[in-house]
């Protein structure tokens, strides 16, 4: 028989918001896998680590470099296919030896993952099965207390990274919004809520589901820098029921 | 003590797809309530049966109509509102009995969900707790087999009841969609769809992470109808990498 890669998203923060197919999942294979930063113990590792089998194989895919180099940079996509092909290489080796591999991801695996790089190297390759998981956005408009959508919303998902006239555009036309990838990105986005009128309605969160989460108005949020994984989350326009 | 009001959400359909926190909840709560149909067992108490305390007491929520009345009619508002206060009060008089009450909703509580409509009403009178569950979309993207969102790809979440104007214009600009309430506004959804250039993107995906779940290319739907809680996603341009 053939080993099964899975991938696994293991949500938010809050090591109780896995799933139950997820909790079995990584709590059985022989081989845990996960993307991290050099030195880090990985923030997906930290999260399910209550729920891994303690007798797994830890396979740690270290990025080359970190999130701040430029996406627009020609060296990025030339050095981060290499990074997936080997990547890929070293989880396709333990599945050569027949042992399941649970590649666990922070939120949802197919919602702005790395983990589908690897799903397009080896899907063909392997059978493969994917575990939906609670997204980061779901966990800070939970925590938030803010419903995000109501009755007829459209709800807009942009990165901060975006061109500021092309936020500004998305924003004009949103009933909903969540900004991700904050970051350094903060003052732009900040400039395209005001211009679109949804600076009030705007709420920071930090960190959300895990235990020294931030969350409060943007507007009462000071300087120019936050943590990538913040978000912003601009709630729909509620209407009386 | 005074009782707490769970807003708990269940996932989209498996249920394996429950969060270890949501089963530890509905486990121990001796109420449980959902939103139903007269005559229906409920999709939420199906899902999550096999996770309730078998010695909870059920609180059926029965909604007085069925959605196939127009949300622009103005009896709709009215009656609706009506029958969330209503509900209100029957979860309302659980609580003060000081017995914790569950409701459990489809998806995510504070994602398109009625929960929202109790929670407006009740939080600021007891303790209140939400959950967050997976979305019926992220089950049917994980069940497509289909990366929803890449790099920096924005996401549109759009209804089928906007007008085809609306819809189409929303489209236009999105680089990655999804389509939620498809029903009779199928073939609104494909022309506009069509208009984009995304047809041949689309994928249609019904009862998705259930066991008689429907998944194929849109383009090769026939017919001009759908069940409402079916989904129509477009993939966002994956990029090599």
């Amino acid at each position: 028989m053939m080993a099964t890669l899975y991938g696994v998203g293991i949500g938010p923060g809050d090591p109780e918001l896995l799933t139950l197919k997820a909790a079995r999942i990584v709590g059985a294979v022989p081989v845990v896998a996960y993307f991290c930063k050099a030195g880090r113990p990985g923030h997906a590792r930290t999260i399910a680590a209550p729920h891994l089998n303690p007798a797994a194989a830890h396979l740690r895919l270290e990025y080359p470099f970190t999130i701040e180099v430029p996406v627009g940079d020609p060296r990025y996509l030339i050095e981060i296919g290499r990074f997936y092909d080997a990547a890929a290489e070293q989880v396709g080796a333990e599945l050569d030896q027949g042992r399941d591999v649970a590649v666990i991801c922070e939120g949802d695996p197919f919602f702005y993952g790395s983990f589908m790089y690897l799903y397009d190297r080896l899907r063909d390759r392997f059978p493969t099965e994917v575990i939906p998981g609670i997204t980061g956005m779901g966990g800070c408009w939970t925590r938030a207390g803010s419903p995000i959508t109501h009755g007829d919303d459209v709800l807009t998902v942009l990165p901060g990274t975006l061109g500021a006239e092309a936020m500004a555009a998305r924003l004009a036309g949103a009933d909903a919004a969540v900004i991700m990838k904050v970051g350094r990105n903060l003052p732009k986005i900040r400039a395209a809520l005001q211009d679109a009128g949804l600076l009030t309605r705007a709420i920071y969160v930090e960190r959300g589901t895990m235990a020294d989460e931030a969350i409060r108005p943007l507007a009462a949020v000071e300087g120019d820098d936050a943590p990538y994984f913040a978000l912003i989350l601009v709630p729909g326009r509620q209407r009386p029921r």
